[in-house]
């Protein structure tokens, strides 16, 4: 993927650059890249779909935007695992990790090794988040459009930030929020920068009418928000081979999913509440909860907002003002956040 | 200060943004805006000397680029605090402190209470940085000056995240390093952000030719450098009243300055290294070691370094490229770096 080439010529100038200021510097720039690499890429394919699909062809300038967006992803994942003191990702160790693990192997201690592995993770996100907006200063295209792109980069990582401080607000406050309230968090957190603005970009770079751009901000708004619930749902229903992770986590961790927000709601939640958050749940508590979660009825409600989401996605997408060729292209986007789920 | 209403409007549309997704999100830019206030402006300061001093007219513009500045600060002392641990600044609660004490008085227990400060600082660190950018592009100016002035703050964050991550290195290093790592380290971190990229911005926002914009880098770089010694030294030998910080601080918490690294090379340093990083060190020990710090010529090797700094910082305004109106301008701004010290 061109996006890939990108990128690669991104970190290859930021390493050159750091040897200004010694080894150190680059082994940051090293790490930072190896965690930026191996995702699907799904936000450089939001900008690539609606780019091509509204007759963009200048496939350079394309790739920039989506390794724009590509980059905000890598700065706010890394960033989220600072906050969650997470030092993994996909079962390898993410920025705090490596960093943590050679101050181990240097012998020294546990709390200052894991302190160092954040700091270096705090420091490597900003670079990233620059990163984003320095891409884009080196797509070709009309002033206006960059500072079009400039600000819809600014959008998405204003409203990334307010969501992951609603997730760290919500996961302290003493009652369950409501599921509207989740529903908010996560549209905020992942939608606006996952679906959102990388598909208003596509379009934006692609010269696309402002009443189109508003269209495809309220498709990704309900793509989006489907995808997160699909993954609420993932997080405790879905098989560990097909996820790559735990389905214990998000109970452990007491997450406020969609599911924990409904369940809440209901009689059966004194059941429930005991062993969300227990961090030693155990596979047959956890399958307890789950019986517990689909007999109350919140995995059917998520289920249903899931089917909610996705046909308003769809209805969107039958305006007149979508043209013919972008309808093709974003129906099985659809499909494939759904077809995490069945 | 023109760049106090440019930042006072910049936080009232974001609150206003912000009202989106509630009054948590709102209080989160409250709180960083308090942290934003009451400094002393110093980049700004050096964006509008610059500028004027060249002949600029456009007011507006320069209190944008002053403010992005300003702003790019406050990520950095907010990130920088969250690296430290710090919860406070000036004696008053930083954005980890606020956010950990409401925790706190809410009932919250102090672990998960201090990580919440620590993740709401993380947030809003993000948030200023960002800010930082987009106030650069409400600047009226040519497509070519944007670009230039984003590459600038580029540049700066690219030097101070090296600058930070050397600090994090350094400190956790079994060997104290060399005088020359740590005045690379400074630079890095401080004087690129602090002196040279707001002197450049200024030139360039006021059409200057880069032979001078070059100057200007090189004496930022002077500058900076002299000043970060200075405040190495005020660290250590300055009076609590004048610095508004204790003077046992930088002694309790072993950080790598100038001072150190110049003791540790002489006969002296067994008699020194045991108080340094000494976590409950005494006025009294903290006396012995500012008088074997004298003894040893660690403070004298120090203060020579701060007049070659500032010597080479006034001989590059000495430079024919250097008109007579910015020399009169800067020359005082040498004199300021000086008179914390003596």
């Amino acid at each position: 993927m061109r996006v890939d080439r990108v990128l690669a010529s991104f970190f290859a100038a930021a390493k050159r650059r750091a040897t200004a200021l010694g080894p150190r510097y680059v082994d940051l720039w090293t790490v930072l890249e190896r965690n930026s690499v191996g995702g699907k890429r799904f936000r450089p394919r939001m900008v690539v779909a609606a780019y091509e699909a509204l007759g963009g062809r200048d496939e350079e300038a394309c790739a920039l935007v989506g390794a724009a967006f590509e980059l905000l992803h890598t700065a706010l994942i890394v960033h989220d695992d600072v906050i969650d003191r997470d030092f993994s990702r996909r079962g390898i160790p993410n920025v705090s990790g490596s960093y943590r693990d050679t101050a181990t192997t240097a012998g020294i201690a546990s709390p200052a090794a894991e302190h160092r592995g954040m700091s270096a993770a705090l420091i490597a996100g900003d670079l990233a988040l620059t990163g984003a907006s320095r891409l884009l200063l080196d797509v070709s295209c009309t002033h206006e459009v960059r500072s079009g792109l400039l600000e819809l980069l600014d959008e998405a990582i204003f409203a990334s930030a307010g969501g992951e401080l609603l997730d760290v607000e919500l996961a302290l406050a003493p009652e369950v929020p409501t599921v509207q309230e989740v529903l908010d968090m996560e549209r905020a957190k992942t939608a606006v920068y996952s679906f959102e603005a990388p598909l208003m970009a596509g379009a934006m770079l692609a010269g696309a009418d402002p009443a189109l751009i508003d269209a495809l901000e309220e498709f990704g708004r309900e793509v989006g928000i489907a995808y997160q619930i699909v993954d609420d749902l993932l997080g405790v229903f879905g098989t560990e081979s097909a996820t790559g992770k735990t389905t214990l986590g998000d109970l452990r961790e007491g997450k406020r999913t969609v599911l924990i927000a409904a369940a809440a709601t209901t009689d059966d939640w004194f059941a429930i509440q005991p062993f969300i958050g227990k961090a030693d749940l155990t596979p047959d508590e956890a399958d307890h909860v789950r019986a517990k979660l689909e007999v109350c009825g919140a995995r059917a409600q998520a289920e249903r907002l899931v089917d909610e989401h996705t046909e308003r996605a769809l209805a969107v997408l039958d305006r007149d003002v979508v043209p013919a060729d972008l309808r093709v292209v974003l129906r099985p986007v659809v499909d494939t956040v759904l077809e995490r789920d069945r």
